[in-house]
Formats: structure tokens, sequence, C-alpha cells
């Protein structure tokens, strides 16, 4: 349950319903003065309770620093990340273990596991495991910035609501700039307005919706990756898909491309200021797996949330056969609006670790 | 540039105008007998020089078994599987190394290697290199097919021209079977006819087209895959992001699913013949990271390919200013033909490496 | 700072003065009942303050579950195993910060991270971070003896007092059984008396000894292993290593087997009850990098203790000048004693990954 | 069967009787310039037929580069480096699968892989592919001589024969001078003829005997390595413990400390020319997992060559009872002498892949 980069580990733990959850951020630079008021901004963000567009648990996702700092600066040690487990139901699971949940990891779990899988609240395959993901991608944003990159992201659609995307090539941190006040993470008011009534209606009629973020990291250098499974997209892929829901990630035209030409697609260069750099930005800012300097642009799907209140058929388990069930307890209609800090912390990652990596980290 | 699985390890190398490409295949299980005529078969689907819808390079791409066989037999020694190189134009590469190819490898290849980056052909970087990951792959789908698992591909679309869609819920080898005798390799005829006019009128037109490739594997055992970073999902991306030009992957609805609701995308579960199956498969086979037991469905969205006949423009490394050039050599006008079997091999390694894993390999 | 195995990883966290050691194991097998007593009784055998023959600091080394964990049972999430540290004499490090000691980490460390470094009582290169070792290895203690596999060490020498060796054939677990009662893990009741005096003598005159451990494995299966880096010594002996104050591993005959002839040393095979076996167990039951399924023989060398109660030559990193200083706090005037466990855990910990990977973990 | 530096892979591949053995050597920097006649002297330090004291085997063991090499220059693409196997005698190999040859991975491999296990001349078991990892490590070794590192070994030993050893602290590229001209890499002129006339003695009595190598690295800086697995003598041991036949690795005073004091054994601190540096070198260069920019000191036991010319006792695996056999087939009477090459290659992969790790590779 561990993000391998090659310099930076995290091996993320906790369920739902343990005592907490966490990760252990290894491979971070020592020496560096971590801003926790950032932090626990960022953190919040992510958390729930924000409003009716979020699920009511409530959690203050205070990060608490176990290991790796001495007086705010890390010291080389890993760090132990912890975020301990407050506003927990303990209520019946009983049905929960008995009927899966469609949708949800609980069957497959049941296969895979065992009967000793902690159903409670989804266990370990709760989103409430991105807490920790925030945590250790927080600080990697933090990094980066000193490096001079800015990563961030925004809501670019809730089903069929589209926000403004971003310029491929002139996209800069007045964008992110933009959005600070906003509830939701986009860049048009108008989209705001839009995406909040949609959600209100899935949440009214016992109903989910989905939607995607584009996340973009500015100030890259270029040449960064390598050839196949080296490719910067490989390790940006397989981070993006893990964080729950996410069902489709594109580069640049991503699934766009598919459909253009050539001609239409192709990035020329052209000499600016006697540097090199692409006029257009289709590729997203990543050419045969390396960075070309442009904004790095990345899109991920997420599926509506599986927990509706509709009712639903399933079967129970223990008697092998069909019922019809309606899921309990608290959720997003939407998961979109708190996913966004989530992929910014994964895409954080993956580009502190592979410039710690090309630099020489440990 | 090696594919690093938990059991099997795929080590690539070669570069367009090296002596050979080819691959160490690790970890895969002794006492396998190779089928070398269907390996032939295999490699020959990814072949260049079928028609004029791919490039005019011959190879034969004859599989030669440096280690790892004897008499036809893995005997556990990791496989060294070399391709050599015959149809190599050594020509005047001055020319590519001076100017990079819009978005080609060229120019962040330089930044990252510098000036001793092969240029010819486009070194390390080119598509060649998937000749060996069709070798590897090839002979995971062997392993696969052993294990009763079917893994295949189709042309989902060339441009605007779509393939009809595999059954989520009721795709079988059958479909594999109607594109036998095609050309391209797509379910439906009409389809078929209208992309080969597609690729042809981009090709009379000096351009390129891009598409899509769709990738199933039946009869998966459920529970394969884990949370977060263990999902299934993150090693085929991060595996099937390696094949060049692919922008997009998504599995199942993909980024439809962002437009859905809950009640519509959600899959209910069923008992059938004592066994719990999901009735629909809007998941693709994946959900919370581990496989249904239904089919598993991925979609590659592929850029068109960089190569085209028309003028372009780009920058002089020497002279450090814009210039106007063609590229040169032979080229495939759309890689969609070529890169479905590529696709089979890549998620055929993915999947024969979780269940080696599973089951335990070495 | 973690241990990669290929199914079990464990993520090492904590430095001797933050608020706590631990560690996250990842890929132990979910279902699996702990023995909370057994692994306390484990954990106090490496604690400190045992006697005069160890450190004065008081640590109860009790395991904190926080994760992975419900009603004693694994169920499949990671383990975050957590041990409070207690005992901190917060005091002046100013001195440490500025004098390296003499063969301990300080000085690389120094170069290494730079100021940051937490120097109080070692930060995370203190023998502290052995607990959190013991603490998960304990778990692969207890998952190998229900696999029938058992193993335990002893302390073969303390300076130039030697215990009995192990039989190389017959050792069994009815040689840990007669080590239970005693002060010192040895098997020879008089070798403890002249250990005990040997650490007496040295603690007296401020001064520290070396000694050996010695670790059995008794169980395996043959054929665990595989050839060159896949070799079951190269796992052993990097694990082994990574225990503070290693200097020397060897399997079987060790250094011995290089001053004897081929035909003392082979292990001759002979077939009993319809099994095959070797006839003697020179090699220790590991040839070719792979079980034999003869008892697992494996010997550690330690340095005596770098703390010292005598005055010692150093240097004032700010001053840049040699300086004459003595090492303050407490310190174990042998650490062979509470070495044993330490040896069995991390011994446990790569037995139980290969067993895990060969027969299907995660 | 690969060696998995944080940088640079070596994945080895081939059997003694397969067509080549050979490795591809991944993550090595782009720009160098290989020196071929350099490899080709080195190599042949490892190749048999050197005399009565290694095998009649004859091999040129040239290293062909498939791939990565552009007119002598690394390209950065991964090398595969392929050496013929030329002198194979195919004979008949029906009493090798039946007889398991004593102390041989015969057995074992029997085991884990089965009847299809090429038991030809010992597989991928054999000795011979030690040629690919000098080829590897012998393109190590040109680069860290760039960064102005030398490694370099002596047989220390040979059956009770001794070397004299490297001085700890005053260890220099002389030393290694004063070696070239002789048949045996040691430093004792009256060394060397003692040890021929043991290994000599050794073979007429169809015997073999063990040895001991030392091997030192120069002009390394301090600082390398880290805490607990992240250690230098990790990565060291267990590269080292993939060569054949070692069955002990120990670090400066190594086993010897065990007996130590510590008031002896420690290495105190001075300050010479501005620049800190432990007056004494009983750590061998490494203390707490990191280098202290001292020689590095390892030393590895061999154990005597296990092909004798001795009747020896084994089974018949076809009928399952005892039999008596002689080895047939050509071997060395002492693995030592070759065995040196082959330690200075794996000890400069680890060195280069931590120095490549430290400074930014890829």
């Amino acid at each position: 349950m561990r993000f391998n980069g090659k310099t930076i580990t995290v091996s993320v733990f906790g369920q739902s319903h343990a005592a907490a959850v966490g990760a252990v951020l290894d491979g971070f630079p020592a020496g560096f003065r971590v801003d926790r008021d950032a932090l626990r901004a960022f953190m919040a963000r992510r958390a729930p309770g924000q409003g009716s567009h979020t699920t009511a648990r409530k959690e203050k996702d205070e990060v608490e620093f176990v290991s790796g700092l001495t007086e705010d600066v890390t010291c080389g040690a890993p760090l132990c990340l912890m975020i301990r487990n407050g506003d927990v139901r303990s209520g019946d699971y009983a049905e929960q273990r008995d009927i899966p949940r469609p949708s949800h990891a609980d069957w497959p779990a049941f296969v895979r596991y065992g009967a000793a899988h902690d159903v409670r609240g989804g266990g370990m395959f709760s989103a409430r495991l991105t807490a920790p993901l925030c945590a250790a991608g927080g600080l990697a944003l933090q990094w980066l910035r000193e490096q001079g990159i800015e990563v961030f992201g925004h809501i670019a659609s809730v089903g069929g609501v589209k926000d403004e995307a971003l310029d491929p090539v002139k996209a800069s941190a007045a964008d992110r700039g933009r959005m600070a006040a906003r509830i939701l993470q986009v860049l048009s008011a108008e989209a705001e307005q839009k995406m909040l009534a949609e959600i209100e209606k899935a949440r009214l009629e016992g109903d989910s919706v989905g939607g995607t973020v584009e996340c973009c990291a500015l100030g890259l250098p270029a040449g960064i990756g390598g050839p196949l499974f080296e490719g910067l997209e490989s390790d940006l892929a397989a981070a993006l898909f893990a964080i729950p829901a996410v069902r489709g990630v594109e580069f640049g035209c991503g699934f766009g491309a598919a459909r253009m030409r050539g001609s239409e697609h192709n990035d020329p260069y052209t000499v600016e200021d006697g540097k090199i750099r692409p006029l257009t930005n289709h590729a997203g800012g990543i050419v045969g797996g390396m960075t070309t300097g442009m904004p790095l642009l990345v899109r991920l799907a997420f599926k509506p949330t599986p927990s509706i209140g509709k009712e639903q058929r399933s079967v129970s388990l223990s008697r092998m056969e069909p019922v019809s069930f309606t899921v309990k307890g608290r959720h997003d209609p939407c998961v979109v609006p708190r996913a966004v800090p989530v992929a910014e912390a994964v895409t954080a990652l993956v580009l502190a670790d592979r410039l710690l990596t090309e630099r020489g980290g440990r």
C-alpha cells in the first residue's frame, strides 16, 4: 500500500476505523523547514464536513509528526505522519460484512483477504486513506515550490458541467489565485454555481455524480523522464490510479489526440530568448516520456460515488442469494471537490521523487 | 528501460539502428513449452511492411532465444530474446541531430542524454523497441492461455471512425475469432474499410492520424490486486503508458464514468450457479484496485504519428534559430494497427506477473 | 530505512529521542492471529535495563498496534507498530553535535545529512531502532512457527569466550529450550558465567567488548532461493548487515571453509525415509543460493560498543581542532546479549518474505 | 538473476552451455567513452585456461556490445553485453541429471525448477555467469576511475597460506602496481609461490582448496550510505554473496572485531590539512552504514571448489538410492585466483550505483 518512488517512498497505513491513518515518508530531503500552517490549510481542502456537497463525517485531520522532524526541520529520518481517526461511529457492520456494496471494494476484498478483512467504513479501501497521501504530498508540494515548481489542479467537470480549461501554454500561478476564494476549486464562477447545483441535485435524489480533475505542474525543467517504462507518464499514471475512484488518466490532448491529425497535434519548436521551447503544447508537457519544459497537464476521470441513498441490488454472502438493500452511513454525493488536493498531492510526490532522483537524493 | 513486475521483469535493450533490439525476461516459470510458431505469428502482427498503412521498413522480427530455453522448454534461467536489426539504412543523421523533430523524443532526449544520444531512427525511443515487448509479452500470452486467460484487443477507433465496442459482460474468445481474417484487427468489417480509407487519406496528404485501442482479458479470477498503489490499474497504466504514443488510459466506462450518476454506473451483484458476479460491468472488471472476475476492459489513446510528410517548423540546435524542414525516412501514417499486439503484450506481462505473484512465482 | 522484501516490507521510523520509534509492516498475511504475550516476551529480550550487562535506559517497549489488527487478527492492512520513547533524557547535546564520537555514525551522518541531523542519542542511527525490527520480526517469527519453522540464536562468543556451537545437523528446538532459563542466551552454563565476567570486566574498566551471534532456522523446505543475486545468502546478509554494529556475516563453515579442502567441505547426499538430504552440513543449509532442507546456520560478528567510559580523542567541528573528551550517557558494555533477538527477528523477516513469495503472498 | 541497484541494474542472462552469457547494464551514464582494451585485459584476468591452477576450458570471453554504444561512447541506452560460449562440450549429461553433485546447486535446483533445469555445466548456477558480471563491473571500474576511485583486490589466503594484508590506512594504487606482473594477484612474492604450491598439491590429489579475497576501494568520499537497510555494507554484502562459492563477508576487522575491546577498535578522529579523518581504520571505511573517506576494506571467504576428482557419495534421483561416483569435466582446483576480478567487478557495481544515486543518475 506504498508509493515506491526511486528516492521517495510513502508507506501508507491505517483503516477507516483504526486508531489512526498515516504514512511513513522516506527519502525526503534533510534540512527542509516544514510550514505547518500551509500543510494545515492544504489538509483542510481535503477534509470532510465542508458543506452539503461533502460527507458529514467530522475530522480535524491534524497531522502529527511522530518522527523525522526536529523543531519543524526535517532531520533526514523518515517522517511518520499520523492522523487520528476521530469521528468513528462504531455501529453495526454485520450487514456490510454480509452484503457487499455494489462498485465498492467489499466483495473483491472479501475474495482477496478473506473474512478477516476490516469492512468498517471500507477499511483500508476507504477514501479516508487519501488523508495521509495529502500529508506526504503536502510536504512534497512545499519542497517543489522551493524549487520554483507549482502544482495545482481544478475541477474540470462535474457530470456534464465543465469548467474553463487551463491554457496549455500560458497556464500560470495566477490561475490558482483566481480559485482561492471559491467554495469549489474551479476557474469559472459560473461553472462553480452550476456544479454546486449538479451535486445538490444528485444529493437530493439520493444519487451521486462523477467528474474530472485537471492538474498542472509549472516550472518543470525539460528532460525529466526516459524511454519506455522510465517515462514520466508511467510514474504519474501509476500513482494517480492509486487514488480511489479514478477510472481514466490522460496527458495533454489525451483521448482527444486520437481524433487528431499529426499536422494538427505536433508541437513545433521555436527559439525564444536563446532558449528552445515548443510553440504549442498538445503534448501536455511530456514527449517521449520526458518533460519539455512546458506546463505538464494531466486529467483524471472520477466515477460517481458508489455509496448512494437509493435502494440497490446485491447478494447476501451468508445465504448466497440476491437481496435488495440500501447503503447506510455518510458519504459525498461527488468525490471530485475533495479529490483535487489529493491529485495535487500525488502529482507532487511523483515529481519530487523524479527531481530528487535526477539531482541526487539519497 | 525495464518492466519491473514483482515476479517478472523485462529488461529491454537496443536502439533502432543498433545490432539488435531485445529483452531479458526474468521470472518466467520454468518448464513451460514455448510455441515458436504462435510467437512468430504474434510478432508478425506487429512487424512493419504489411501494406500501405504501415511503414516500408522490412524486418523479419525473428526472435532468437539466446538463453533460457532448452529444446523449446524454459529451464528457469532468464530468457534473452534477441531480434536482429536488419533493414537499417545508415544514411546521414546530421540533420536529425541538428533539427529536433516536433513531438518526437529528439529534443528532450538531447537535454537528458546530451550529444551522445543515438538519434539514428530515434535510438532507444524508436517504436522498434516494441518488438522485444511483443516477444516477451507473446510468451506471457501463451502462459496466460494455459491458465485459461485470453487477452486480446482491437482497434476501437481511427480518427473519427469507430469500431463496435466489446460487450463488457459477454465479450468472448469468439470476438477474437471474428477478427482473424481481417487486414485490421477490428470487429466490424464496415469499420475496417472506413479506417483503411481514413489512414490512406492521411497518408496521401502527407499526414498521419491517431486512434484508440481497446484491450480485454477474459477468464481472470476475482480478487487480484489491492488497495492504493497496489491496485491493478496502477500496474496496467504504468506499463501501457510505456508504449510510445499513448496519451490516455481508461478502464471500463473511463472518462465516460465522469458524466454518469452512481445509480447508473454501479454494478449490482447477483448469484449465478452458486457464484457471485456483477450483473453489469461499467467497472471494466476492476473495483477497488482488484479484479471482479468480469472481463477486464482497458482503452488506450494513441496520438497521430509525429513523423509526417508535410513541411514543419523547428529549430537548428547548432545555429539556435528557427528553421523549416521535412521529416525524412519511412513511417506509419497511423500507429494504431501495429499497436494492438503491443497493447496485448504489455497487458499480458502485467497480468502474468500479478498471477505469478499471487500464486507464488519465484 | 526500510526492509524491501519481495512480499514483505518494513518501513522503520523514529529516532532515539523522537516521540516514538516504529515500523509499518506491509505484505504480512491477512487472517493471522497475533499472540501479544509472546510478542511482549520477545520484545523484553531486547529491552534495556535487564542487568549490569545492559544499559540503564528504561523502556517498556510496549508495541502499540495503530493499524492492521482487528481483535488481534491481521486484517490485511499494513500494520503500524509503534513503540513510545519513554525514558528520554533531554539534556544538552551541544557537545555531541560538536564532537563526533569515534566509531559512531555522528561524523559521516553530519557529512551526509548536514547540521539538521538529529544527534540526540544517535538519532536514527541509534540501536533503539532495533526495537521496531523486533516488533515486525517478532510477528514473522510467530508466522514461521505456524509453518513449522523455528528461528533462534545464541551468543556464540563474547570477546575470547566461546559458547558451544550448534550441531549443524542435529540442531533442534530442544537447544532453544536449554537456554530458556538463562540470563544470557547461551547453550553452555559455563560459557554464560565466563561471558558475564568478561562483560563485567569491560564495564568496570570503562570499556566494551565485541562478540558473535549464531542464528539457525529449522524446518525450512529445500529449494528456497535462486541463482546469483537471487541467492538466499544475499537477502539474509543484506538484512543482517542492517543491524547496527555488525561487521561480518558467514554461513555454515564460513571463513573456516576458506581453509578447507573440497573433500572435507563437500556435503554428500543420502536417502533417508525416501527423502534426499545431505549427510553433513558444512554449507549451513544453503548451496547455490538455495536451501537444502538442513538447518540454516548463520553467524554475525559484532564490534565492541563504540561508547566507552574512557577518554578518547576526536575533533571539534566548530573549531576544527583535535580534542580529548569522554562519551556521556548510558550504554551497553556489550551489545551482543540484546542483539540475539534482533538477529532472530531480522532472519525471520527474510525467511517469511521468501516463503510468502514462493508460495504466493500478495 | 539481476543486480538491482537504485540507479544501475544488471540483468544477467545465460547458462554455461547456452549460446551465450551476458548482461543488460541499465542506468550507466551516457557519454562515457569505453576503453575496450582495458576491458579486454580485465576480462582476461577472469578467463579460464591461464595455467594449471585454472580449468582447461578455453574461452576468449570477448565482450560484444549489442546495444548502447555508438563509436565506443555510451549513448544512454541499456548496454547489452554478450559473451559467446565457445568451448562447450555437449557430451552426455544423463548422469549429472540423475546424480546431484555434492555441494553444487544440482539438487536444490532440481527441487526449485524441476526437471526442466538446465544441468549442462551447472546451467545458470555455473561460475561462467561471473563473466557478464565482469563485463558490466569492468565498465563500472572504468567509470569509478574517472571519478578518482580505485577498486582492486588481492588473494588474501589460499588454504592456510596468507598474503600480506593491505594497510587499512595507507593502502594505495601502488599496491595494485606491485601485483601487475605476478601470476596470482598477491602482494607478497613469497606468498604467491606458496599459494601456487598449495593449489598444485590439491590438484594433484584430485582435491580442491578454499581461500579468501580482500578487496579495497580508495578515494571514496565520506557520507555515502545511510541508516539500517540503507547501509553500504548491506548493498555490498548482498552483491558479494551473489558470487558463487562465497561463504562469508566481513568489513574492516570483521570477525576479528568480535574479539576486541572498544578502546582498541574505536577509530579516533583527527584534523589534517583542514580535513577531518579517522586516525586508524578498524572500521574498514564504513561506520553507521556510511563511508568515512578511509579505504573501504572488505574480505570474502570462498569455499573449496565442490568439483573434485575424488570419488564421492551421492544419490541417484531415478532410483532413490545411494551411489558412489566421480565428478567429470574440467574445473579449477581453487576458485580464488579467478575470483579476484569478480569481487572487484561486483564491488565496483555497488559503488558506482551508490555514487550515481547520490549525485543524481537518471
